[in-house]
């Protein structure tokens, strides 16, 4: 005997989820039956209004509820600086430390070959459309500091400089509360190589 | 500017599950939204499924989306012994040893007078009517143990012993594969207590 159906088919499309496993999921859908119908239908809800009403931004190409999004919509925010990111968390990342005050562009992904992520399967088509349509001055290249994201700065760059743009990369260093005895070797020679005069 | 409203909702319901935090429920939120309607309404017509056809057993109190449940169903499992456990994954633990080929009573809780929970707040009514209607032999009390088990189980001993049943409590020792030298030293005085002539 197994636990009953439609617990068993919870239990499944949970463990889809990235990060929870059988035991997770076993646990969360016996906490979604104790919580009730009332939880139930609250999260279900989400769930089917998620996927209903988020579309891409047809400017940024951030998720969002409204088109333009309210980034894009805001004319407190400089449309001449753009942040260039991987995927939205960056965004919201970027976003959380109230230091940028320009918009964004959206790539949803890095450059990666052995994955067959070619530059076709990122929204650069739709960054280079739109800065024909609304110049910038500064691209801003905040991709993650790893393998992928570091081609996709390079390529970005080798795309935008001719067009007579300046495309900045983010600062790779030493994070702040770190501590430099366990910085790893190629964080502390970024770190080196990217000294500043004080 | 914050995410999405439909995402934000969405992370906040998914936030209420037991263990995921803001930085998961955004994870999964994400990762939702990128899987696509399909799995979304998978998810979502689980979730709804869950709460709408999945009700207690009037027998022995487990979830089910039959009733009575497949195990009181079962002409092949004994009758006159039960197994009380605290909760449905408890049942399904014990099912999987496949040693166990009686029936179960599931207390839904356990005793827990500083959390306000009762004799009358367990499926322990349920129990005595039962056990009036289909007569038992053993009573095999599983509940957890640590403080609440133990007092449930001293509980339903007082309760069952005097109309006559053998009550039973599971063995408490040194888990199997573990090590004395790092056993706590309750559960070695546990083991100690139960020792058994070979």
């Amino acid at each position: 005997m197994a636990v009953a159906d439609p617990i068993a088919r919870l239990v499944k499309e949970l463990a889809r989820l990235p990060g929870i496993g059988e035991k997770t999921a076993q646990r969360l859908a016996f906490h979604i039956l104790k919580a009730g119908a009332g939880y139930a239908g609250d999260l279900a809800a989400a769930i089917a209004g998620v996927v209903r009403d988020v579309r891409l931004c047809s400017t940024c190409q951030t998720l969002t509820d409204q088109d333009p999004c309210a980034i894009c919509r805001d004319p407190e925010r400089d449309p001449r600086t753009l942040c260039v990111v991987e995927g939205v968390p960056d965004l919201l990342a970027v976003e959380r430390t109230h230091e940028f005050r320009g918009r964004y562009h959206v790539l949803h992904g890095a450059l990666s070959p052995l994955d067959g992520v070619g530059p076709s399967d990122l929204k650069i088509r739709e960054l280079l459309v739109r800065l024909e349509r609304e110049p910038a001055d500064e691209i801003v290249v905040a991709t993650n500091p790893d393998v992928e994201g570091e081609a996709t700065a390079l390529y970005l760059t080798k795309l935008l400089k001719p067009m007579g743009l300046k495309v900045t990369r983010i600062a790779q260093g030493v994070p702040m509360g770190g501590d430099l005895e366990y910085a790893d070797q190629v964080t502390l020679a970024r770190a080196l190589a990217g000294r500043r005069e004080l």
